[in-house]
């Protein structure tokens, strides 16, 4: 249970407030790089923490993220033409590059510099793996490139998509560090989903579903080490580690690819979901791409041309209530990403946490709340750069393990929940 | 005319406002029956006074009707399984039973009793009739359930639909007691509807479209009598009792089965319009059971798999000129409960009735206003009991009548206006 | 740049603002001639200054603009019986006549005078040329009819269409009085819109992209000044008079009809937007008629049976990429009213003018808010009657010279911008 203005200081990013002053001290996603596929491509809208952005790649392949209105007569620049190494606003002809600076405004003389007074605001973009990254904070606190290892492998091993939320950030993250629910939510799909199937750990999944949680301390964040009851004198852990302020990642099966999810507000009310999914030693295979394409695993099926989800908030998910008598999909929704959302958005736009009624193994959330207030304050107060912030921290990973009883699991992971280029997952 | 705060305390039937106190003193319709059809099957999303519920049926028939979000983080219970005596949330298996108890938390220890503290809002759900009938209030104050004619006469005797209507409950239930509309809006339908054309009083009421009005009391409410001119020395009286809060019945016409109506608020813009059609002492044909299905009579024909009308706001109701130019519908619209619903809608989500300007045709209005705040007021300040509570009021019936002129019409039909097993209407 | 109580003040019309009460000194469009085209047609709803009122033609031709809500019980007259002379609501048959006089309560007695004392709200409604016009101001100062030229011609020689635009009206109008973008979003259509191509003036339109502006005063307005290189020692003028409150007309090309519009705030979020294009000395052909109808010019293709546009903010205007990068449609939206609606509309439903940074090009702009500003002021203040109630004001005309560079354009073109009957407009 949180108090009210507890709730809304942890669920609030528009600028000014103390948790959007949190979220402008990193790098966070802001599109997919196929969605700026080449020079002088069709400039995209973007939302991003209550503000209003457009995207561009100029003439020279530099992408920009600027204000999305002119700052003439607060046109939208997205009816604007992207050419000549800028993108100029299809109203009166004033034209921007990718840092917001105004090139030209022709109504004024030939010899004027009124437009070198004119700079929208604007903040960096920058391509690392398969997402433009933007950091949209103080130039002068500008850290070093994101280096989560789904961004860092090569091409081949890896896939990132991206899909539209219904509601606030932060239930939406509380999802991803929750492990306890997919013994129930997802136990359909750990026997049928292509990209789920077949590892031993499910069977742990399966058998017990009173997982006992453990939290320990990362750099960057947490590591949510949950503990199943496996064979005689072991524990099955599944190890997801937290990095601020909204990077999570699901624990291996198997020798699947490795998979998480960044969770970006887009305003207080909805957010971005990106996914990734990738093998640290090997390509992905052809089956596995298309598995992924077709929103199995922890991708979603999106409405062809968009980030909406297919089955959505206004069909109802689609719900099937044969298939979830059958068991098919426990909850009737087809697709883990969508069994996810339909309950996250089900809460309503901004679920209220004063109702809330928390347990053990709601551990992990806890924590990360705590973190997630501490953080804004001490940068409220005192400036204090948050962990998670410093690229080194990224370097993370989940695991999947099984330990003797008496060992502690984070002594016994210090090496499967580091990234090292190489070295394959630490998965059952 | 109506002083603001006194539209509003009419008018507003959330949690804590004294007209919703009001409405939590009576059993109302809280859903069909036919929308939990059988044991075990899919729960039904239910908001009633601006409350957000659901509603199941079991394993074993018992229905529930309970808070729509599970204690643990706010889940819409709406993707829960409905299995094995009780509704478990699809995300983390917390399971629920018809009164609200938890009776399972799986990821607390075996021997815990945690889920023992846990337990949703609940309210009793009983099947009476072909409606499943709530109380909202206070367990102790529970009152004997509802003995309205139409839910007591056998199956075959009697029919009800539902539908939604885009409006404050209260404009819609005044159009329930003004018998005056009716010389007007539905004289076309008089003459064309199966289950009105072909009565006597068709002719009294398009013959004298002036009537007078007298209002009586009764013990739950109101009889509103509606006074024409009939044969020489006689008056045709339209008699419709209003029980509280929201019960009305439409005065018969000839051997046609009797109907009326139960307004439920959904919340303050929008409420559940319960119709019913049925018959004293005889089944209902197949004919007349037909034409209510297809939406004629006071029924009307929803969108298949919803209680939307087909004929609705988001297509002017399929407003038809020529229809309304030679008088086939008067007011263009098909259909006689979509012509008051049209009416009602057209009126705003709450009326202004700080403009209205009320004439002697609407006292039957002006009266069950003054009951209405009355009641609140009593309940809210000295904790009274209202009228119509009592289950032994709702035994009353419309009564359609020719007297002659010097009888009071209350005297005169004292047997009419009562609901006696076996006994036809009183109707011409 | 506008403080945010002077963009306030500028942008709100409805009853009580200052700016609504300038509004209603004038005769403004209220609806097209053609949306009542016969005696006892259907009844039109028409929002016009945030006030919800119905139009009507009774049986006798006489048109009627009344509050949209019966006195009653406030059901809307829009499903109400046009017919033996009034408007009679379908609920209980009250009437009412063009001047919003009730002729009848019906369940009132015979010799009840009660309705005689039941007045709506009602404005006067006038067909000049193509357009019902209202009045809804004092009606001890109601000013004469309106004497714009092109409501005054024959009617072989006029056309006037009508689009609805989902932003304020003030944004809409800045864009009429606003030559300078011609040169940028309109550059395809110069080429190849069936009434603008082939003109003289459009090269000089293209070739010099950064007009010079002057403005001067008009009796009822301004007269904006757009002048830009021409041959040798000479300059093309562009003049483009705003009739205050929101009358503007586009300077003519060649011997194409002379177009304009008229801006009526809806609400404070939208506008209509009336559209005209006559010939002062000719009857318009065939094929101009059909293109006007047809949404080529400054006229829009509306989706049928509708005022809204085809292409619209929800399918993004059907922006067409490919175009944009040909040039064909600068900003990649075909024609020329929808390229202006879609930019007017991407600033929001009121631009926030405190953010916009204006340039010498926009003097015209400028200018306009100054007088709206005084105006409003000086009525609130002083009663005085505003520029362009009177209708001598109205016999202005747009137009567009090559004049040698030293000369003034107002004194140059006094007779051009005077509306003469039986005078072509001068147009190069």
């Amino acid at each position: 249970m949180l108090r009210q203005e507890l709730n809304e200081l942890l669920t609030q990013t528009g600028p000014g407030s103390p948790m959007g002053a949190l979220f402008r001290q990193y790098w966070i996603p802001a599109l997919l790089a196929e969605e700026l596929p080449e020079d002088d491509c069709p400039p995209v809208r973007v939302k991003i923490l209550s503000e209003r952005l457009i995207a561009f790649r100029d003439s020279d392949g530099r992408y920009g993220l600027i204000d999305e209105f002119c700052a003439h007569r607060g046109a939208s620049l997205w009816f604007g033409r992207n050419e000549e190494g800028g993108l100029r606003c299809s109203y009166h002809g004033w034209k921007y590059d990718v840092t917001g600076q105004c090139l030209e405004v022709p109504s004024e003389p030939e010899n004027s510099n009124f437009c070198s007074n004119v700079k929208l605001t604007a903040y960096p973009l920058v391509k690392v793996g398969d997402i433009l990254w933007t950091y949209m904070g103080d130039p002068a606190k500008r850290p070093g490139l994101p280096e989560f290892e789904f961004a860092q492998v090569p091409a081949e091993q890896t896939f990132t998509s991206k899909r539209w939320q219904e509601c606030n950030w932060l239930q939406a993250l509380e999802g991803g560090i929750d492990s306890s629910h997919v013994s129930w939510l997802h136990s359909g799909a750990l026997k049928t989903d292509p990209l789920f199937k077949g590892a031993r750990g499910n069977q742990y999944n399966l058998n017990d579903r009173k997982p006992f949680f453990e939290v320990a301390e990362a750099d960057g964040g947490l590591f949510v080490g949950a503990r199943r009851n496996a064979e005689d004198g072991t524990y099955y852990w599944r190890i997801t580690p937290w990095i601020m302020p909204s990077f999570t990642m699901v624990p291996p099966r198997g020798d699947h690819p490795v998979h998480g999810h960044f969770w970006v507000p887009i305003d207080d009310q909805n957010c971005w979901v990106y996914t990734f999914d990738y093998h640290p030693i090997r390509p992905l295979t052809e089956a596995e791409r298309q598995a992924m394409m077709d929103g199995f695993g922890v991708h979603s099926e999106n409405i062809p041309g968009t980030y909406r989800p297919a089955r959505n908030k206004d069909n109802d998910y689609l719900m099937d209530r044969e298939a979830q008598r059958r068991g098919e999909h426990y909850s009737g929704i087809k697709g883990i990403a969508i069994q996810d959302a339909s309950l996250q958005e089900s809460m309503g736009p901004v679920v209220d946490r004063t109702k809330e009624r928390l347990v053990a193994a709601d551990s992990g959330i806890i924590k990360a709340r705590q973190k997630l207030r501490k953080a804004a304050i001490a940068l409220r107060d005192q400036g204090a750069t948050p962990p998670g912030v410093d690229p080194a921290h990224h370097r993370v990973r989940s695991a999947a393990v099984v330990l003797p009883r008496e060992e502690s699991f984070l002594e016994a992971c210090r090496d499967a929940v580091t990234a090292t280029p190489g070295v394959p997952q630490a998965s059952v």
